[in-house]
């Protein structure tokens, strides 16, 4: 796979341009493309720059909206219920954490539901928002329908990730975030380049029979929930894709279950939508109005210690701390640049052309 | 397997009278009663009446503390911190989620974090007691170590639960009710009792490797994160886990990963605790503070809908919607009665012996 390294600000520019040409104005077409980007930067390829050309598609289309203007539509003193006006997840999402972690300094805790949205990046950078003023943040998105419960073959959820962001006193921030199949459709993506066959129990054919060939979804096969088969828990992660559907569809009167609009502008949405656009669900909790945050910081240091420390099975290896990886990506990226692969390059060189950007990546 | 069928009522009243003889208060020994006897009435036998005598070893042992009065030692408008006072969950529990309720009623949502209790039967009772009111339903506990994360062979987390009860109008509620291993340890007991092998996914030897024997985990080995293995997505189920452990743990001031003392009696507690006893987490959230709550119930019986009647991959299938067997077996045994196996019976009637109980369960 030939790719080229970009300067991280370089990218970012460029995004925020691309963004400015769609419409957006100037701050939130930087915060767009800080939050693009940033999945670029913790190592998650498949949700950053390589989807600008799929944004500005489904904008061409005017099914996102550059002009938005989300707005809470009902509130309590711990909740809110977000308008997203069609607008970009990318975008929206942040509007609604800045609100859940307000809700959450004044009431303890804070949960957004967010309708009319759509696709918001990496679930973890909106957790993380919470995270690095020391809440605790939770992220998560329903999304265009890949996966299929157990025992069917219709596909019915999205790959529906979720995250949650917890602070640590010397330790980097604990970042869970993870789609609720056995794997994202990233890594599919992954094998589908290289021709290597998927482990069973990350697909499954039309007809529902167990595949190893990674091209199966666009076959009309489907992606797995976690666990992959009944005997292996796939019903748990079957409960986790719902459970995120339901908090952030219907709670939202967003879309649901097989009726969340495509991410690709080739599809059309359903003929007759249940609610509006797709949904997310944001949520932020005061670390102080439990106990003394000083206590619980230190607690989560001793909690990642011990994980770090536990015996590992070959010496070669060592317990992961969520979001310890994202975060090696994170450092190494931001000295040294983001690889961008020759195929995402082309398209963000024809977008370039057709958008009329001045910027160079290199 | 030999058993023979008790009358709830009879089943009820028997373990009341027990926790009274251990000295609960007439009310708090018949909601305890309540919560074991739901477990064999949804059809999880594990978490039932098979535990009665469990709880007896630890109140003998001066572990559980039948006088317990569990208090809020600190709150905001959602929140509340509970000491439990090294009660019993089975109390405890329903104690912190009517406080959650009504934290709902008034600020949107509430969350609790509960210390210093026991274990609390099945998390899904606790996570209804909302959905029956029509709120959305949560629970989550820590429990004693048997779970070894990704590349560990070190047992650092429990099966850690996680339930989710949400309302819907015409449909019984979604209730997902589940342990965040690939299986509960109750799924390796009956195979143990079977003589038959697990499939590769649900234990480790101590070792580390993959194993089919379902007494591995009695022999030093180790139950796996839902996944099984890291291909298999095992360290988003170690998020999973980690998650319950945190929020039920670190944040209450329990004791959480390895320090949480076992369940059963003749292991001892660690000899340095972290915090005082084990940890839930329970939250209610007032549907009509995102949306009008009727709305809500009458689309939550869409997506039911849509699901039940998404294609089976085989004929003789269908989705199942979660709680949908439990509440099956749960009429079904309301009216025909709990099938006690012979080897819980031996030691329901050492325990009505040794405690002098009155009742007769037949």
């Amino acid at each position: 796979m030939s790719f080229k390294i970009a300067p991280v600000e370089h990218l970012k520019d460029f995004c925020k341009e691309a963004f400015i040409k769609m419409g957006w104005e100037e701050g939130e077409a930087l915060l767009a493309s800080e939050v693009l980007v940033s999945a670029d930067l913790r190592g998650i390829d498949s949700h950053g720059v390589a989807r600008l050309d799929g944004y500005h598609r489904l904008w061409a289309k005017g099914r996102i909206n550059s002009k938005a203007k989300p707005k809470v539509i009902r509130e309590s003193a711990s909740t809110a219920t977000i308008d997203g006006d069609a607008g970009i997840g990318l975008v929206v999402a942040p509007f609604a954490m800045d609100i859940a972690i307000k809700k959450a300094k004044e009431a303890g805790t804070g949960w957004v539901t967010v309708k009319n949205s759509n696709h918001f990046g990496i679930a973890g950078h909106h957790a993380m928002m919470a995270s690095k003023e020391k809440l605790i943040g939770m992220a998560m998105t329903n999304a265009s329908p890949l996966v299929s419960p157990t025992f069917s073959t219709d596909r019915m959820l999205g790959t529906n990730p979720i995250a949650v962001a917890i602070p640590a006193k010397s330790y980097p921030d604990f970042v869970g975030d993870f789609a609720t199949t056995t794997a994202a459709n990233g890594k599919l993506e992954i094998l589908q380049r290289k021709s290597e066959e998927a482990p069973l129990g990350w697909v499954q054919d039309k007809e529902g029979n167990p595949s190893r060939d990674p091209n199966e979804v666009k076959a009309g096969g489907a992606l797995l929930p976690l666990g992959g088969d009944r005997e292996h828990g796939s019903h748990k992660g079957f409960i986790l894709g719902s459970w995120v559907d339901i908090f952030s569809g219907v709670l939202s009167q967003a879309n649901f279950g097989p009726w969340v609009p495509p991410f690709v502008s080739f599809l059309d949405p359903p003929a007759k939508p249940v609610g509006e656009g797709i949904g997310h669900f944001l949520g932020a909790m005061d670390i102080n109005a439990f106990q003394e945050r000083d206590e619980f910081l230190e607690n989560m240091d001793k909690w990642i210690k011990a994980f770090k420390e536990a015996k590992p099975i070959h010496e070669d290896q060592k317990v992961v701390i969520p979001g310890e990886p994202e975060l090696e990506f994170e450092n190494e990226r931001l000295e040294n640049g983001i690889p961008i692969l020759d195929k995402v390059m082309v398209n963000l060189m024809l977008l370039k052309d057709e958008l009329g950007i001045k910027r160079e990546i290199f």
